[in-house]
This record gives structure tokens, sequence and C-alpha cells, in this order.
């Protein structure tokens, strides 16, 4: 069985940064009181690995003490969250992704020109709620093109995107909008170009990949964006493809009669862990 | 046979305005040199009766006399062609649509911001000129989404239309330049709705009733460019539709075996020769 990887497949430049930040930061910070508030990426073993070089993760401000140091994940936090860390804390390091912080300064201005920020992305994820919090109430979020229906036009609208958003949902979201817009008289729709180049090229390779697979494995968190929309890209082109978070959860019967498997893998899916996976699938075509 | 004149059809706000500044201006003018500065709306009937008024239609600007008055016509004039007329003239009447003007702000704004700017219209149209000479040479016009091929995008675009596009082609446009835009790494695209009500509730109207009938009548100045799109909106739906400039252009041999003959009128088209139309097809029917 030919096993192929999908380029662009793992850490890509803003994971990579924050985990050099995180442990620069740790080192320095060795023996004090050290907390890293939401998990800095959404890779579980990422976040262990991080809790053993000594930042303990917690998800409220609660339960970071006061005075100790803090380490911001790479998905950012609201505006009001930074202000209660660096309120509290001795020390912040905010690895936030550069792109996202882009976003953050395009929505605190669309928002401050009172625009409508509509943000195309998951409700629930990291990423989105620190972008939505740079919104002032005056956000909202959308995360399919039925969720326009409920929208509430203004004159002026902006939008943004998850820096993970599958690009083909983004357009629908746009397309949808300014159909909306336009028949409700809103002035002026701004669109801006926030899908990050490695997001891009990876979702490109992995459509390639799959459609010259027998089946497809994504590699990565259960709980990371991007890493479920490789998997919903290649569920377009494939009945075969699993989401698995490390090699133990492969099984043989998966790959019975295949002759070809691709591999892809998340933003925050560590090196070692794809070859793992690779390896893993290698040694089952082997002993077929 | 079943005459019917579709809801909004014959002079707009902006040309209602036009004419009544025209007329009011040419009479305190009486007796001096008075010119109007290209076609004031795109009617012949209308040019020569402003003629009659006093003011001789020109469309350069060296035709004017120093010293003289100008009127200019409600499509708008570029900013140097204005800077000119105002430096020639003793007085100049600016009789520009206020929704044109509204444009003219728009991209002399986008300009400034380096934005590139993309006139969703007819190159050849007034309108668009004037538009196009707020741009510092900036803007590029695209009438079809064939156009938008050979387009050279910016990091920063901001599209508007002329104030008479028809929706369905605007809308097309938009969505080849966001395409576009997004794969050339554009980071941002800035969309403004610029086509007035009075042409989309026209063209709505003047659809619906291309619906009910067997054919259609579209009245107005054949250089009209809202006048043309009442025509080709028409003929999405129906055979048989004829441009006509008044009633002596009607043929009876057109509403042979009709039942029901629709009329729409351009935002040029004065209510007279709408009304003459109208009567003269009501004849035919009664006569067949």
């Amino acid at each position: 069985m030919k096993v192929s990887l999908a380029e662009g497949s793992g850490f890509c430049f803003g994971v990579e940064r924050a985990m050099d930040m995180a442990y620069k930061y740790a080192k320095e910070k060795k023996g004090k009181e050290l907390y890293s508030f939401h998990e800095i990426i959404h890779n579980p073993q990422e976040v262990l690995r991080l809790e053993k070089a000594g930042a303990k993760h917690v998800d409220s401000i609660a339960a970071v003490k006061k005075g100790s140091s803090v380490i911001v994940s790479t998905h950012g936090i609201t505006q009001k969250e930074e202000e209660l860390l660096r309120d509290k804390c001795a020390s912040v390091l905010d690895t936030t992704c550069p792109y996202v912080k882009k976003i953050h300064r395009i929505v605190k201005k669309l928002t401050a020109e009172n625009y409508r920020v509509v943000i195309a992305g998951d409700a629930e994820h990291l990423e989105v709620k620190s972008i939505l919090g740079y919104t002032a109430g005056n956000g909202v979020v959308v995360s399919s093109v039925k969720e326009i229906n409920s929208l509430d036009m203004k004159e002026k609208t902006g939008i943004v995107s998850q820096t993970t958003q599958n690009a083909g949902t983004y357009n629908a979201i746009i397309n949808g909008i300014l159909e909306k817009a336009f028949l409700n008289r809103c002035a002026e729709v701004r669109v801006f170009n926030t899908i990050c180049d490695a997001t891009k090229n990876r979702q490109k390779a992995t459509l390639e990949l799959a459609k010259k697979s027998d089946i497809m494995v994504i590699v990565g968190g259960k709980n990371s964006a991007n890493t479920r929309r490789l998997f919903e890209i290649s569920a377009g082109i494939l009945k075969d493809v699993y989401h698995v978070e490390g090699a133990k959860e492969l099984k043989k019967s998966w790959f019975k009669g295949k002759k070809s498997a691709g591999v892809s893998a998340g933003a925050s899916t560590p090196a070692g862990l794809i070859d793992e996976v690779v390896m893993k699938i290698r040694k089952i075509g082997d002993d077929k």
C-alpha cells in the first residue's frame, strides 16, 4: 500500500512560534508559579508537554494566582481577558498568532467606524471568541450560510473569517451576506481575506491527495477546527476518512483492500505524531 | 388588448431635480450666453427642449465661451472638467444627481486610501466617465464578468456600480472579483451598494410586467443606459421586445395576435412621451 503525506501537514508558522515562545518562557520562569491560559494549541499531547515544562493549563482567570506568570493561547483572548490577566499577573506572555492579531486589529477598527462585524467561523472556537471580544458587542458569528437568514443587517457590514476557515464555506457566507445586504439597502460590505496561507495551502494539498487516495487519515486534536476541516474536505471526496489523535487509534480493518492511503494533519499536530501515524500505516500495509 | 405601464417608469428624482434646476437657471440667465455641457439627460427631446429654453448643448469645454454660464449634466463631470469650467465661466450650475455625487465621494476616498477602484458599468457612459475622473488614474471600468480576467488586482480593492446598473450583472461582477481577489492574496474587497433605488424598483417592476405580457415596449433615449437595461431585462423573458424613442416608431404589425402589451420607460423619459406611446398602443389594440 502506498502511503502519502499531504504537503503543509503539521505545525504552521503561528504554532511553531507559539511553542518556541512558550518553552523559552517556561525555562525563564522555572520554579515560579506559571499558567497556560486556554490550550496553547488544540492538541492534547502538546498541552500535556507544556504542563510538564511547568505551565499549568487553566481555562478560567479565577484559577490563575495573583502575581503569577501566564502564557496566553496562540488562538488569542479577548481584550477584557487580557486586561484582567495583566492586572492580576506579574508577567503575561502573549503567543497569539500574528494572523489572529491582525484580525483583532481589523474588527476593532471596523467596530470604531460603526460597521456590523460578521465573523465566519465556529462560535465555540477560542480564536473566534477572541475576535468577537474585539467587537464591543457589535459582532456576530456565522458558521454556515443557513445562519445568514436570521442576521440583523446594519448600514455597513464588515466580514472576516477565522484564519482556519474552509475557503468554500467562507465564499458561500460572503455571497449570502452580499445578497441579503443589497436587499436590505445596506450601503457597504467590506470583505477581508483573513484565511491564512498555511490553511489555504494545507486544504488544497489535502483535497488533491484525497482525490488520489482510497483512504484518508487525518491526524490532530478532535477539538482542532482546522484539523476537522481537513476531515470535511476529504469526506467530500472519499467515503473512507478517519480522524485520529494518534497512531494507537488506527485499525487494520480500515485499510483492507486499499491500494493508497493519504495522511494529512492540522496546524497543531506535532511532527512526531504524524510520523508515528505514517509509520504505523506503512506497517499495516506491509503486514497485509 | 390590455396595455399596462410598469411602475416607476419615467423621470426619477435625480432627473426631475436636474430639469427643474436647469429651467429655473435658464430663466434667470435669459438673454445671456448659456450652455448645457453634455446632454442634461439622455433623451433627445429633452435636450432639444432645453436648447429652446436658451441653453446651447455642447460636448466640449472649448465650445464654451469665456465668461458665459453653463449647466452641468445630471450624469456628472470629472473633477478636471469642473475645474476648467469654473475657471472659464462666470457661473456654473451643477445638476449632478446626488446619488452620482455620492459615488464621486466614495471613489475619491477609496483612491486617497490606496484602494484600486473598480466601476461596474458602461465605460462610454457619461456617469461612468465622471466617476472614473475621481479615481486619479487608479480606477478601472468593468462592464461584464468576462473583463475580470484581465483585471490587475491590488492589495485593496473597492467596487462601485453605475447608479443604473443591472443588479444581476453587478452581483456577478462582485462575485468574480471576490474570487479573483482571494486567489491573488488581495487582503480586502470593499463593495458599495450604489445602484439607486429608483433603478432597482423600475427594473423589478419591468421584470414582473414582462412576465405577464406578450410584448414589451421600452420607451426612452437609445443612448440611455438605464433604458437599455430595461430592454435587456425584458428580452430575458420575452422574444417580442422593442425599444422606441417615441410613439412614431411603433408598428402595428408588432401587436398582431398579442393579448397584453407592457410598457416601461427609463429615468430620462418624459411623462408626455410615455403617455403618447401608451395611447398609441391602446389605439392599435382597439383598431385590431
